[in-house]
C-alpha cells in the first residue's frame, strides 16, 4: 500500500470510530433515526474531506483529538447532503457507495430526518469543548462550515444543479456551481488545520485555494466516472447525466480535455502549498488521487 | 392592544427585518432557493421563540442587537423544522400559516433544500461575532441549540411522532415525545438570555424549566386546536390526528382534563419565575397566552 493509501485507511478507520462514539444509539423508539444516521454514516467512503481535515491539522501541530473531532463534523455533514441529495424529490438515486440509499433501506421520512440529525449534530461536535480549548477556534469553525455549507455554498450548489436538469448551464455557470456544491466543503476541509492551528491568513488562504482547485478536479473526474464507469466500480448510480441531457465538465469539454483540465487542476491545486514543506506530501499526493482514481 | 399583545407584535416586525437583512438575496440561479427561505420564514408565524429569547435576554440586560440574532436563528430553525415536517413523506400537510406549504408553492426539492439552507444559516448566524463579543457564549449557544434541534430533541422528537402513527404511545410516551419536538426547542430559548447574560446556573435552571412547562402547555393547546380549531383559525389543517386515529394528550385524557392539564403546566411554568421580580411579566403572560389562545 503506498503512503497516502495508508493514510487515507487510517484516517478512515479513526473517523469510523468517533462517528460510532458520536452517535451512540438511545433506547427510545427515536433510536430508528440514529439507526438511519450510522447507517449513512459508518463504514463506507473514501473519507475524502476528513483525510484533509488531519492533514491539513498536521502542518500547524494541532492535537489530533481536535482535529479528528472537526474532520467528523465535515464528514457527517457530507453524509448528510448525500441522503437528502438521493431523495426520490432530488436525485432519486437508489444505490450510494454500493449499498441502498438511505431512504430505499429505511424510508424517505426516516432519511430526511437522518439529514437533519447528522447536519445538527455536526455544528454541535464542533461547538463542544472537545473540539478546542479557545472558543474563538470553535466558533470560527463552526461560521466557516456553515457558510460552506449553506445557501451561498453547498446548499446553493445542489439548488442550481436541480435547476440545470432543465435549464442548460454553460462552462462558467457549471464551475461556479460545482464550486459551491463540492468546492467549497473541500476548501473548508483544506482550511480546518489553519484555523485549528491559528495560522497566519496567508497560509489559511492558501490552503483554501488549494482545497477549491481540488474540489474543481473531484468533479471532472467525477463526471468521467459518470461516463466511463461501472456502477461495480463506482458504487452509485452512472451514466445518469448523459441520459438526462444534462451539461457536465465532459459534455462540453469532451472527456480528453475533461480530463487534461482536472490534471491542470490538481498541479494548480499542489501549486497552492509552496510554501509547505514535506509535511504537505500527502496533501500533494491526494491532488493527484483524486483525478486519477477509478471511484 | 394588551402588554402582551403589543410586545410580541415589536418583538416579530424586529425578528422579520432581521431575517430580511440576514437571507439577502444573491444574483445566481440559486436565488430560488432563497426564495423558498424568505417564503416560509418571513412576514408570518406568533414568533413564540424569538419573543422568548428577547424577554429572557431583557432579564439580564443583554444587548438587545445580540438578542435579536439569537432570536432569528432559532426562529430560523423553528421554520426549517415546518418546512420539512410538512413535506409529503413527513405529516403531507398543504397548509402552513394560513398558506400554501412551501413544497406546495415551490416543489419538494426545494423545499428540503430550503430547510437544510435555513438550519444551516442559523448556526451561521449565532455563531458570529455579531451575536456575541465572547465567543464561549457563541459556542454554548449553538452547542445547546444543536442539542435542542438534534436527533435527542426536535429530530427524535419528529421520528417518535412519525412511529406514533402506526404503534399507540401512552401518556408518558407521547409526553417524551412532545418534550423533545417542542419543549426543547422553548426551553433553549427561554434559557439563550441567560446564556447571552452569562447568568448563573440557577437562573438558567429556572429558565429552562419554564420552557419546558411552557412547551408542554402550548402542546396540549396544539392538540385541543386540532380538534376544537377551524382551519381558518388556526391557519394550518386541523382534525388531522382524529382523522389518523393517533394518540394525542387530547385523545388520551379527553378534553377538559387536557384543558385543565395546560393551565396547570401555565402555572408551574410561571413558578419557575419566582426569582425574578416585574421584568419577567410578559413572559408570566405568555404562559397563560399559549393555553388560552385561539390559533
Amino acid at each position: 500500500m503506498s503512503d497516502l493509501a495508508g493514510a487515507m485507511t487510517d484516517a478512515a478507520a479513526a473517523v469510523d470510530k468517533q462517528i460510532d462514539r458520536l452517535l451512540q444509539m438511545p433506547d427510545g423508539p427515536e433510536r430508528r433515526v440514529y439507526e438511519a444516521m450510522r447507517y449513512s454514516s459508518l463504514g463506507t467512503g473514501k473519507r475524502l474531506r476528513p483525510f484533509l481535515v488531519m492533514q491539513s491539522s498536521r502542518l500547524f501541530a494541532v492535537a489530533e483529538s481536535c482535529a479528528l473531532r472537526a474532520a467528523t463534523a465535515v464528514e457527517m455533514v457530507h453524509c448528510y447532503s448525500l441522503i437528502h441529495d438521493d431523495l426520490p424529490a432530488m436525485d432519486d438515486s437508489d444505490l450510494r457507495r454500493g449499498q441502498p440509499s438511505c431512504h430505499v433501506k429505511f424510508d424517505e421520512a426516516t432519511a430526511i430526518l437522518a439529514g437533519d440529525g447528522l447536519l445538527t449534530r455536526a455544528f454541535g461536535v464542533l461547538a463542544a469543548e472537545h473540539t478546542h480549548s479557545d472558543p474563538a477556534v470553535r466558533s470560527e469553525l463552526v461560521q466557516a462550515l456553515a457558510e460552506a455549507a449553506g445557501p451561498r455554498g453547498m446548499v446553493g450548489g445542489q439548488m442550481i444543479d436541480l435547476i440545470a436538469e432543465t435549464t442548460p448551464l454553460d462552462i462558467g455557470a457549471i464551475t461556479r456551481l460545482q464550486r459551491m456544491k463540492t468546492g467549497d466543503i473541500l476548501a473548508f476541509s483544506a482550511q480546518a488545520g489553519a484555523i485549528l492551528g491559528k495560522a497566519p491568513a496567508p497560509l489559511r488562504d492558501a490552503l483554501r485555494g488549494y482545497g477549491h482547485d481540488l474540489g474543481l478536479a473531484f468533479q471532472i473526474a467525477d463526471d468521467l466516472l459518470d461516463v466511463e464507469g461501472t456502477e461495480a466500480e463506482v458504487g452509485k448510480s452512472v451514466g445518469r447525466d448523459v441520459a438526462a441531457g444534462k451539461a457536465t465538465f465532459v459534455s462540453i469539454l469532451g472527456v480528453e480535455r475533461a480530463r487534461s483540465q482536472a490534471r491542470l487542476l490538481a498541479d494548480q491545486a499542489i501549486a497552492h502549498l509552496v510554501h509547505f514543506d514535506g509535511k504537505a506530501d500527502l496533501l500533494r499526493a491526494v491532488a493527484r488521487f483524486v483525478v486519477e482514481r477509478r471511484s
